[in-house]
């Protein structure tokens, strides 16, 4: 029997395990995560799991398959959270996988696969600025340059992993081949308005989107505010605003783009004065790599087109990069019989932010199915959730294990 | 002896009393306007007139006429700059002023009227917000209310009036009667491109153009830039973005009238996020109250229908309204026969810039010479008037205050 009331009342527990007080921030190897780590090991035990902490400190319970040392169903979420966050984001996938094999266990079952349930220490990488930490070193690409990466009072990442009790040099161990993993299933609030909006309490999330992040720079000729005619001017800030209008005319030409101008800033700013120079971000994402980078090329061929007419010169700096991570497709199937046996309309989703999935996708498949969150508040301590979403959430996860059927090689 | 290579080295002097290093940014009540001040005193002494700093900071030098207290003809224009700004805009009319007193005083002349001389300490409004501050303060109209103003550093205007020694509850002090004042005239850089257009290096103001000034706040939802949708955003900035593309759109349809957005604000402001507000001004110019009135109605209205069906609500606060300021007929008659007198053809042009003499038309009739100016370009570092013309305008203006016969009451 899966216990939706016990999957909130422990992500409320876990929310007690904070070092802001009334709040909740929890950062990878600190003395609350230790606590988090705890409450989980207990509970992984509880189901009947044997679990310990990996070395670099995520935490791992194993369930075995219907006889001993099988091929695992990777199942996970993280435990560190944002600075003043909410209690769902990460917690809830790991509690529910947990409550899932719970339920298997009261039942005396047992699957042709073993399940592994993992917390990760360290996905939105909030003490040394490097995401994904748990979740790279279970893949094997965890990279050793971090380990000299400093929190904010100076400690490097080894020397927190000292403190915790691990060893750096070991991390290696942490990594685990391909042939031990048959694919990474994760659970995870949608922190975005589309379920919402559909009045769908789950979504089949198809990828990672990747993202590209550029800054612009737009320059003009400043002038008088009331002496330069309309037609002599060389206004840079209506030439910015053309081109944060042609951001989103080509974001909304596909429905899984998305295309921000999230900074602006106009120089020299003041009321009486045109605007000589104008900055801005511009962040585009997509679940196809092709797609981004084609929206972008677009956005940059605008941005000329627009600006080449108005006298205004055009510069673009490139921040980031990063592909898409692509759910697969026969665990996306798999993952839709599960939504559609619970009575529900199978509503495929890009996510589009990052998750333990764009690491784990180096060593195996992967997959994710999202719950509905209210207004798609994320990161924000009013992050919420119902607990007849959770209940539907764990029971098409459970039915998507039990009925896991590993890719034929 | 006029003398005009030391009115350019004067105004290349002021323009080293700079927030700005390597450029030219004076704001009202800063260091650099206490510095620019001492250097004005000390030109108004050494033309034999007394100086003063007066209750809200204006620079104030009297030459007496034939005999002590007579009322005065008033020259002068302001010592405060925009941001990043020309070294003519206000210093030139205030050194020439200067230039044309130390003439009379070093032949040894004395008028049938005594002469002022006034920098006003702030025009373009720069730092809090609202302009003509100084010459408000001498037309007796200043605001009170005004007081309260911040700038960007949340310092009031009052908190900063006692920084820089100044008694906030003594700011009418600075006040002038109507009997006090027989006219006042400033001389001023064009701004604009008509005088060069018509190889003239002089010209006769017949009005200020009328201006309208307001604060737009948009207000959307701030959001996960890669989470939600573009459908279902509501993104202050792209809002913002029709809003600025609207009033270059009025502003165009008719050729004597020019509207801006010279400040944008998108919070919060990360790369990641999208703008849940924009914050942007407004200013519209026309020679006509009726033009520039219809004109702002209906950007206005531009801005409502735009962010209606962006569920972004539009809030407007009213700025500053200032309808066209006519200069004297009588007074613009004598600056025609100065200009004539000198060999040059008058020319008459309305003023697209505001000028203090707004203000100042309040207290008494007001007159403007314009000098001609490179390009047209003003509040850009690139402002910039030949030595000739700086001599001609003194000429103009010198004859102007020589042969100056007040109107018969």
């Amino acid at each position: 029997m899966l216990e939706s009331a016990r999957i909130l009342s422990r992500c409320d527990e876990l929310a007690l395990c904070s070092e802001l007080p009334g709040g909740l921030t929890r950062v990878f190897l600190s003395p609350e995560q230790r606590a988090a780590s705890e409450l989980i090991l207990g509970w992984m035990r509880e189901a009947r799991m044997s679990a310990r902490v990996d070395a670099i400190g995520n935490v791992v319970g194993r369930y075995e398959g219907d006889r001993p040392g099988l091929p695992c169903l990777m199942l996970g979420s993280h435990l560190d959270t944002v600075r003043d966050a909410g209690r769902y984001d990460g917690m809830l996938g790991v509690v529910t996988a947990i409550e899932c094999v719970h339920a298997l266990a009261a039942a005396g079952k047992r699957l042709p696969f073993a399940i592994e349930v993992v917390g990760f220490g360290d996905e939105e990488g909030v003490r040394f600025g490097a995401t994904l930490l748990g979740s790279r070193a279970i893949a094997g690409t965890f990279d050793a340059a971090t380990l000299v990466a400093k929190d904010r009072d100076g400690v490097t990442l080894a020397e927190a992993m000292r403190s915790y009790g691990l060893e750096p040099e070991r991390i290696g161990e942490a990594a685990r081949r391909k042939d031990e993993v048959l694919a990474y299933a994760e659970l995870h609030i949608e922190q975005g308005p589309v379920l919402e909006a559909e009045g769908l309490p789950v979504g089949v999330v198809t990828a990672i989107n990747g993202f590209s992040r550029r800054r612009v720079t737009l320059k003009g000729e400043a002038g008088h505010s009331g002496t330069v005619p309309m037609g002599l001017r060389r206004d840079a800030l209506t030439a910015a605003a053309e081109c944060v209008l042609a951001v989103e005319s080509v974001a909304r030409s596909e429905p899984e783009l998305v295309g921000t101008v999230g900074r602006i800033e106009a120089s020299p700013g003041a009321i009486n004065v045109i605007p000589g120079e104008v900055r801005f971000t511009l962040d585009v994402r997509a679940p196809h790599d092709s797609l981004r980078e084609s929206a972008l090329a677009q956005m940059l061929s605008r941005f000329e087109s627009i600006c080449a007419p108005r006298r205004v010169a055009v510069s673009v700096e490139v921040l980031q990069d990063h592909g898409v991570s692509v759910c697969a497709d026969w665990l996306m199937a798999q993952m839709d019989r599960a939504v559609a046996a619970e009575g529900l309309r199978v509503r495929r989703l890009p996510s589009g932010a990052g998750h333990d999935g764009m690491a784990m996708h180096a060593l195996t498949d992967i997959a994710m199915l999202f719950v509905r969150c209210k207004g798609g508040i994320s990161h924000n301590p009013a992050e919420s959730i119902t607990e007849e979403d959770a209940a539907v959430g764990a029971r098409v996860f459970a039915r998507f294990i039990a009925d896991f059927v590993p890719q034929k090689p």
